[in-house]
């Protein structure tokens, strides 16, 4: 049994097997990604809307070149969080959207759940492009295949993520991710950016670079969210440079074959040393950006034959 | 004879004829876009250009939707009312427009008349999708086609429509198309929400919901134009949903069967009860939205058919 | 040889032979586009990416006709230059979306040479849009085939180019090609508006109307770039039309059958009057927006085939 679910919500619900399909057809789209002319059709006819209530150029338009390059319809939806008031205004805009007979709405929103709740009010498929602090399953499947392209398995690795996990809807999919591919984590961050109760996880908890990097095969920074650090402890970025950002001083604690990711966009000399950043001996941040395309083909092909087949079996 | 025209500007122009042909085609499309994948190629190698000077996201994307089903290349410009200064720059965007080979412009302008002046400036066909209190003639198209599917028939209906109805182009083209398809229409509202000389139009006036619903098979709501109200008379919410919002109450005056229309987006608890808005027993507000794509694929595939006929004839 | 080139940065780099090849055909894409169904695939399963860092309604919407038409999967985006801080974040977002595979990346920005510089560092064929005061080359290459097909020719041809040729990318793109292309040019402008030493590209220079118009073919008039004024002189536009703006009465100091341009948006009234800029017999304004669509398509294929023989090439 791989992937067999209506929606995307999380990488809460998928099992071992459904991350290991999604993942192994999103290898095949790197190699298909690379031709200069493709031609797919595992959307071909199906309307794709993204509803992005979160503003996020990047994930947008990674969600946008795989749907078109599957061949769907697809349309960006401009949703000004502003404009909405509350739950009941985004239940309306989800249904009158839903009314228009879309195959597969994806969506950003800026509080946690809200993704869940439109995926009970809707018919087609709901695929969720990060929810406030919850889940942001695409982009720890890129990550997942990002890790396995280069370290050649996902199980048996030590991953560190490192700096603003309580903010952090990327290192939370990830943590549920690479748990459930049995490989340690090991979180490292000051402790006013780690949620309460975060070693219910099965991760170990680090305050000090020096010794959470010991041995690790990969090194996750995460972005500094001071936008959703709301009347919170913000630290200082240099301050915060010093004792977390990563160069290759810090890196050296690590595994020497030790690889750099980021999510992106990076806050360079905050996060992490630009050099560093840009060093393709140890960093696959721009493998990560092309692994968010092929994730998310695979990731909306899949959804696509879940629906074609369920449609089968209704009128069978 | 069907609907021969270049454009589609209004439904005043539109014979019964044309307005069936239209809604005809409309009910294959409804069927075909309930599909999960669909293809179609009516405007296959067309490129429609969506121009909308006043912001309006969910007819926008009707349009899109409908456009990009059918095979068309669809553009969305965001015209900014702001930075156009009176009609010549109007025109001058327009015929600039054109000068780039569209074959369809679909168009929303704040002031009435404004398309229609547009349309004679230009070589391709033009669709009203709304200028200022004139028409909407694929909003009444829908409404026509929820109609039908709902009572089987369009003539010898009685249809109320409540409401705002001075500062309406839906209620304008609705009262038309009702009118030439052989429906008594009922316009409820205060006397100040209604224009002078309506009674000119064939219908009859009141000012009392009890009185006005008596009977009815439909029951139309129109939005309050709030922000077509200047300097004029602007009622309390709470007053007006007292008198006039919809309610279970209010509608038990109509016939046990009548059905309950929204042209979106709803003002819950002003114009409408929210409960009854969801009852899905007499509310086809969400049909009406699925109606709206089906339309605009119809009146689009035609127009198409016209100007491919009229090239033809041309170089014959 | 004709246009062999990974890029398409600006004229200064294009052999007339290179010019012709995508003025021809260019031409052969007019007559297509006004067919009313059209199909071409020379960019099909090829994605182009529009990155207009200075906002341009018409000429993004050339280009997003220009790749649709051509089967591109076309995507824009909204990059405000107040986002971008330095060069360094250019490059950042340049080589992010470089990581997503586009095959073309059409770029506009407000400052000279940031397009050349992000051409260096993605691996995809880069088009430049308009950068700073530097080029604008599709502007040039629409602008040739314009009085190509009203000439006949472009070499041996007298053209003035007036206004403010100080901020104008247009001029000076169009300086190179006509230059390149053996024909006589004619600056006439205020000496403000000239940049220094701008005699050693091989042009003659007027501070008068009827002086410079003397005999001329082609009259080019340019747009009062405000905007890129930033403290220097401003003309006052009662002042600037009066001496340099284009009336019948000025045009009468050229040949009888000169044409007129201008490469929009026009400021009637300042730079050119209204009714000689509506005037089809002498004015080309039209045609010039119509021949923008079917250059960009030409330049666009004729990159994809040059990038399509370099992919050939390295796996031979």
């Amino acid at each position: 049994m791989g992937f067999t679910d209506r929606h995307l919500l999380g990488i809460e619900s998928l099992s071992p097997a459904a991350i290991t399909e999604i993942l192994d057809l999103a290898d095949s789209y790197v190699d298909f990604n690379r031709q200069p002319a493709r031609h797919a059709d595992a959307l071909a006819g199906a309307t794709q809307i993204n509803m992005f209530f979160e503003a996020s150029t990047r994930t947008q338009a990674s969600f946008e070149l795989a749907g078109k390059r599957l061949g769907a319809d697809v349309m960006n939806m401009a949703m000004q969080a502003s404009s909405l008031k509350k739950g009941e205004t985004l239940i309306d805009t989800a249904t009158t959207l839903n009314a228009m007979g879309p195959d597969l709405l994806v969506v950003r929103h800026p509080h946690s759940g809200a993704v869940n709740l439109l995926a009970e009010k809707v018919t087609c498929a709901v695929l969720n492009a990060g929810d406030g602090r919850h889940e942001h399953p695409t982009q720890a499947l890129l990550d997942a295949l990002t890790i396995r392209r280069a370290k050649g398995r996902l199980h048996r690795l030590s991953v560190a993520i490192c700096g603003d996990i309580a903010h952090s809807r990327v290192a939370r999919s990830n943590i549920l991710l690479l748990n459930r591919m049995e490989s340690r984590i090991r979180l490292i961050a000051p402790p006013t950016l780690l949620p309460a109760g975060i070693e219910a996880f099965g991760v170990e908890v680090f305050e000090d670079m020096e010794e959470g990097l010991r041995d690790v095969d990969v090194v996750m920074m995460l972005r500094l969210q001071k936008e959703r650090m709301d009347g919170g402890f913000v630290p200082s970025e240099r301050e915060y440079y010093h004792r977390y950002g990563l160069d290759h001083d810090k890196l050296a604690f690590a595994k020497s074959d030790a690889i750099v990711m980021h999510p992106g966009p990076m806050n360079r000399g905050v996060e992490i040393d630009g050099t560093l950043a840009d060093d393709i001996n140890r960093s696959v941040i721009r493998e990560q950006v092309e692994m968010g395309v092929a994730v998310r083909m695979a990731a909306m092909h899949l959804l696509a034959r879940n629906w074609r087949a369920a449609t089968a079996e209704a009128t069978a």
